[in-house]
Order: structure tokens, then C-alpha cells, then sequence
């Protein structure tokens, strides 16, 4: 072995210790000592800074089915897991009690943190993670109800939510799938967050039922994507559409993180991109390829412009971490600001590039990401991540849990890490 | 009353009674003597020149389906149908009996005489015919045995066929609903006859049931014709796409009526229009836009646009009738035959055009047509009309009913001419 390449595999053996002791130190029993809402069932979500319970008035879809997930994917990725497949179990067991419409199909968007009904609206942002949970629930235990809930959902969307005059998806539908009005409301805009989120749960859903159509409405979604969600000219991913999907100035949306967040302003100007979606929408879209054994050099041109924007303009190269957003054509960052879920997703996207390209900068990026992060982000002595930094990496939100940050992000960052890097040290 | 508007009345009042004449002493007895399968059940629809049987070893749903609509229709729209119910109601039994696939749902392609397997595809043009005709028998009837599985149908082509990555329908799958090979097999094409029949099978469903999704999805079908299958530059309808509806020159695929007719050629070059299916898309189109209570200018432009050019271009003001086809961007016919169903559609859209804007011109055109459909097409003393004409009145086919060609074109044309001129009178 050369001596570059001897550095080179003790750098890899390096993160690979950092990422499993952080797995089985911090995120994973963090979660497996406070998730269970030992009351009612189903999950909390709330937790300071310390990693104490705060209030949990409400149950979200979307974090009760990140959880599913969490626990469920789990137990079959770590060895001596039963315990985590018993509180997908009964995560599943809330859920369907709970969030399942029995009048019109479908997920409520939140309940009470008893069950109790809440705001019964379907938001496909929410469905499309009860298809993600469900399936991998199914695949780490088969139980088949499961992929049942699953299939149901992807065939109501199918039926209410797919359009058929300029393709994608309406994300925002009242209870009974009758589309939610335009403004604030949403029903007039569509969104690459979205989208991208379907084409993730459609992955999962297709590994779990092997369906021929799953395959196919997966395909549509990842190609709707590359035609029309991204910038042909910077290759970064456009935000929001009207349902033509010409791009639109995006603004705060009801039931969405940004617009329920105090003090968040919507998005302004218009040509702005997330290098964590980029980074992120590389790796998903590397998954479902590869689930649906699809691809080619259209996909893959694509791949590396989502990551050559986000690796020049994206990363921060001075204080480490990732910015929050950029403009598109230059790529200058505008939003200093560090949060969680984009440093994440692009400690995986970085490792999947350069596993995919071979490309250093992505491996220089991972480490200084990685850096920030375990300095500055992961909470010492608790084990999991505050949600918002300055650009230098003092807290702005120093919680760990709320309604939308639950394991999702962090928990499968650190294990999507671990596979890569044990793959490329094999 | 003045002089000209006397004149006006004279005439409609004369188209009147030709059309109820012909509705009555025709197209109604016609079909009354000789379309029940006493062997089998269901119907026939293979009839020569002199309305004799000929042999009719296969049965396509979309005849099975024009039949049922016709006699369902017939029988709400005309005194004294109870024997139009009972016909409609057996052809309802026999459709389901041996069409409807138990596996995998939706309707075959076709099934021999008795009933068995034939082939047992998943053509959209045959399900939405199905669609159209159960629904139609709902309203009839107040059966709901029709409308049910009109909507299992519906929910079976949102699952399958609605294409989110480019809009519109998959238009030829097999039974399984996978989608068929390209080519001849026409798997990589859409078009404008399909998605047509889509708009006009959704406005019946949506008026047998009062499902707001069905409405949704009829609007949708409506603007995705009007902003995608039509040309921009003429007003005219296009032919066939591919999957992103980029124009294509016409072929001839497998399971259309062209596809099968004997030494027809694809149509060729590609900048082709059908005077008749631009006629019968205006109308079908404001009969949508009627039920699904919406319209406004930017429709009555494309109606306007459709009818001016088949009333200059379409026309054979020297000999009568409407020709087949002519080239988009001068108007000019190319092919001068007279064929049986666009002159039916051209009768009622010339009227529904008269009625909507008040041109004289259309009322012209109407009796050009009418007059050599009635001298021509129309089969003294056995009351049916000739399938294909050359341009003086010719035959070139003199055969009444094939496995295309039934009551569905002809009766409903005089039904709703018969509407519109009492309407007129009024």
C-alpha cells in the first residue's frame, strides 16, 4: 500500500470510529431512553437542550413516522435490536389507531398527544413519510400491515393528488383530498422539498412490495425532478413552483417547518437554493436509482452539479459546516446560519460523491462538516445535535427534539456514514 | 316576426323533422332489431349495406360500450324506452361478466362471441368507453351497479396510467396494467383521440356520481388539451405525441381502427389535422365545461378557433359533407373521402357552434353536411349509414356496422342535433 493511500484508509478508519461512536454513544440511546410516550403511546418529540422532555402538546405525522422509521431501520442495520423493532411496533400501532382516516383514507396531518383528533387535513409532505415509515417498518420486522398502510396511501395520492394536466403531485389537500386553497394555504404551489420526500418514500415503498408500479411512479417522480425541479443554468434545485412548475419567489407555507417557525421571514429573492436539499436530493436520488436499477451518464451529470455547487459555494471552508442557503447562479451563500438537517444530509451526499466520483473535495468536505458538527452541534454528555447555529457555531436554538427534528436526519446521516465508509474501506 | 327570422325558423324546423324522422324511423329501429345477441348476450355489430348479420366472431369493448350507452341513453332522452333499458341493462351483465377482469381489474381489449378470452389488454381508448357507457347507464337507469364500476375503472387509471412526470394518460398497457411496448404496440405514444374520450367519459362519470374528484380530474384532461394537444400557430387539434407530448408523426398502432383497417397507411406528414375530431373535441369540451360548471374566454377562443377552421377548410361546400383530413397550417384537404363519423360529429358541432356564437356560417355548414349525409351515407329503406364515401357520395365502404362502428357516432349525432334544434326553436 502507498503511503497516500495508507493516510487516505486511516482517515476513512478515523471517521468511521467518530460515526459509530457517536451512533452508539449518542443517537441511539438518546432516542431508545426517550422516544416512548409511556402514556398514550406513539413518540415524543420534544426535548431541550439538556435532552429533558419539554411539553409535547401535539403528535405530527411526520415525526411520528420519522420515528417508525428510525427504530425500525434500526433494528436491521445493528445487531441486537429487538427492542427497537418493539417501539416501531407500537409507533405503528398509534398511528394507525390515531392518524388513519377511516372516512376518506389517508393520514391526518397532527393529533393531540392522546390521539385525539387535531388538524385532519392530508398534507402530502406527512403521507409521504407514513410510506416511508410503513415500508421500512415492513421490510425490518414483515409485519405486512405495514406495506398495507403503505400501498393504500401511494394509491390515494395516485387517485387525488397526482396531476394529470402538468404532472407531480398537489401537496396540500384538505381532509377529504379536495385541494387546500392558494396563498398561504398552499394549494396553488408545488415544491422540490416535496417531491423529493415522494421520491424517497416511493424508494422505500418499492424495496418493500417489489410492485412493478411502484417502480414505475418512482421513475416519474426521480425524472419530473431532473426536468423541471432543477436550474438548467447553476444545476442547483429550484424551491417552489406553481403548478405549471414555473418557478415562483418562495413563501411561507401553513403546515410547513418555515412557516410555523417564529420570526421566519419567506425566502426572498427568488433564486435562492438549499445546498443541504441539493446534497441531500444527490444521495436519495442515487437510492432510488439504484433500487429501481436505473441510470445512466443523464443522471449522473446531474449528480455532480447538485454536489460542485453545493462543495464550492455550500460548505464553509474557514469555520466548517454547511450554510443554510445560497443564490443560485452565483452560489454566494446569503443565509450564514448553520442548521441541522443540511449538515446531515450532506455528511452523507459528500461521502456518496466521493464513493460514486472518486472526487477529493467531497472527502475534504465530509471531514470539515464532520468537524463543525462534533464540535459544535453535537451536544457533549447528551448525544444528540442542537437545531441552529451562528456561522461560527454559537447556539441560536439549542434544543435537540421538536415537532419536525426527531432522529430522522441525524440517526440516518450516522448510519447511511457508516455503510459508505465501511464500503469504501472493504 | 320579420321576414328573415321566419326564414331562420322554416329552416331549423325542417332540420327538425328530418333529423326526427331519420332518429325514428332509422337509427333507433335499426339498432332495436338487430343488436341483441340472443345466443350469447351482449351485442352484435357486424351488419352489411342492407343491414344484413355478418359474421361476428369478436366482440370489443368498445362496442360492447357504445351499445350500452346508446341504449341507455336512448331510453332517458326519448318517450316509451322501457325495451332500450332492458337491451342496456344484458349488455351491462355481459360486459361485466366476461370484460371484467377479476385479477387485476379494468376491462379486456376484446372477447370472442361466447365470451372467452380474446385479448385481454388494458387499452385506455376501451376503459374510458367503459367508463362513459356504465355511467351513462347509472343516470339512465338508477342502476349502480354501472357508476361503481365506472369509478373502479377511474381509480385504476389514476393508478396506472396518469403519467405524473409529463401529465396526461399512458394510453396502451397490458392486462397487468404495466405499460405496452413502443412502437406499433404504441406504449411510447399519446394522443389527441384518446385523451378526448378521457374529457368526455369523466364529464358523464362526474355527472352520474357529483365526486368532486372527478370533476378535478376532468378540468385537468380539459386544460391539458387545451395547452398541450392543440396547435398554437392553427387552432387545430395535433395527432400524436410522444410521452412529453412533443408532436409526432402519426402511426398506425395496434388495437386502433386504423391500425386494423386494411391497407391504411400512417398518416403522413406529420402536419396533418382531423376536421372531424376538432368539431367533436369543441363540443364534447363544452358539454365538460357545462357539467363541471366552469368556462370563460380562454375556451371560447379555442371553440372559435376549431370550428373556423373546419368550417373554411373541413367543408366541401361544392359537393357537401366534411372531408377526412387536410394540413394544419393552410387548411387544405388532402383527403377528400367522407367518412361516416365525422360528418356525425360535424352535424352537432356546427350546431353547437351556431348556437354559442350565432354564425350563420356554422347553420351553412350544418345543411351542406346534413344534406349529403342524408343523400348519400344514410341507406334508403334500411336506415343506418355507409361507413366510408369518396368525395362525390361513392361507396367505398358500404358496410354498416364493424367492430368499430355502431350507434354510437350516428344516434348520438342525431340525439343531440335534436336537442340543439329544439333549443333553437325554443
Amino acid at each position: 500500500m502507498s503511503e497516500a493511500s495508507t493516510k487516505a484508509q486511516n482517515l476513512l478508519q478515523g471517521h468511521l470510529g467518530t460515526v459509530e461512536d457517536h451512533l452508539k454513544k449518542g443517537i441511539i440511546p438518546f432516542w431508545f431512553e426517550r422516544a416512548l410516550d409511556k402514556e398514550y403511546g406513539g413518540f415524543l418529540t420534544n426535548f431541550d437542550e439538556q435532552g429533558k422532555e419539554l411539553p409535547c402538546p401535539e403528535k405530527y405525522v411526520n415525526t411520528q413516522c420519522r420515528l417508525i422509521w428510525w427504530f425500525s431501520t434500526l433494528s436491521r442495520r445493528m445487531p441486537n435490536m429487538q427492542k427497537a423493532q418493539e417501539l416501531a411496533a407500537q409507533g405503528v400501532d398509534f398511528l394507525i389507531k390515531n392518524f388513519w382516516d377511516e372516512k376518506y383514507g389517508g393520514f391526518y396531518w397532527k393529533v393531540k398527544r392522546d390521539g385525539s383528533e387535531l388538524d385532519p387535513a392530508k398534507i402530502v409532505y406527512g403521507e409521504s413519510f407514513c410510506i416511508y415509515a410503513l415500508s421500512e417498518y415492513t421490510i425490518a420486522t414483515g409485519d405486512k400491515r405495514g406495506v398495507e398502510y403503505a400501498a393504500k396511501t401511494f394509491d390515494l395520492l395516485q387517485k387525488y393528488c397526482a396531476d394529470t394536466h402538468f404532472g407531480g403531485y398537489y401537496e396540500n389537500v384538505n381532509r377529504d383530498w379536495s385541494p387546500e386553497e392558494g396563498g398561504f394555504a398552499g394549494g396553488d404551489r408545488k415544491g422540490l422539498d416535496t417531491h423529493m420526500h415522494l421520491m424517497e418514500s416511493f424508494t422505500t415503498l418499492y424495496a418493500a412490495s417489489g410492485e412493478p408500479v411502484h417502480k414505475l411512479k418512482l421513475m416519474q417522480v426521480v425524472d419530473l425532478i431532473c426536468d423541471k425541479l432543477i436550474d438548467k443554468a447553476s444545476g442547483c434545485g429550484l424551491n417552489q413552483f406553481d403548478l405549471g412548475f414555473n418557478s415562483l419567489p418562495a413563501i411561507s407555507i401553513k403546515r410547513t417547518w418555515n412557516g410555523e417557525r417564529l420570526g421566519e421571514q419567506p425566502a426572498d429573492p427568488v433564486d435562492t437554493t438549499s445546498y443541504g436539499h441539493n446534497v441531500e436530493l444527490e444521495y436519495l436520488m442515487q437510492m432510488a436509482l439504484k433500487t429501481a436499477r436505473a441510470g445512466g451518464p443523464k443522471y449522473e451529470a446531474i449528480h455532480k452539479r447538485l454536489l460542485d455547487h453545493a462543495v464550492k459555494h455550500g460548505v464553509d471552508w474557514t469555520y466548517g459546516g454547511v450554510y443554510r442557503d445560497g443564490l443560485r447562479a452565483t452560489g454566494e451563500a446569503i443565509v450564514l446560519e448553520k442548521e441541522f438537517w443540511q449538515n446531515s444530509e450532506c455528511l452523507v451526499g459528500f461521502l456518496d460523491g466521493y464513493e460514486q466520483f472518486g472526487d477529493e473535495r467531497y472527502l475534504e468536505a465530509f471531514g470539515k462538516i464532520w468537524e463543525f458538527v462534533r464540535k459544535y452541534m453535537v451536544i457533549e454528555g447528551v448525544g444528540e445535535w442542537r437545531t441552529l447555529l451562528d456561522r461560527e457555531g454559537k447556539a441560536i436554538d439549542g434544543n435537540i427534539g421538536n415537532p419536525w427534528k426527531v432522529a430522522y436526519h441525524t440517526g440516518r446521516s450516522m448510519l447511511e456514514c457508516r455503510e459508505r465508509l465501511l464500503r469504501l474501506l472493504a
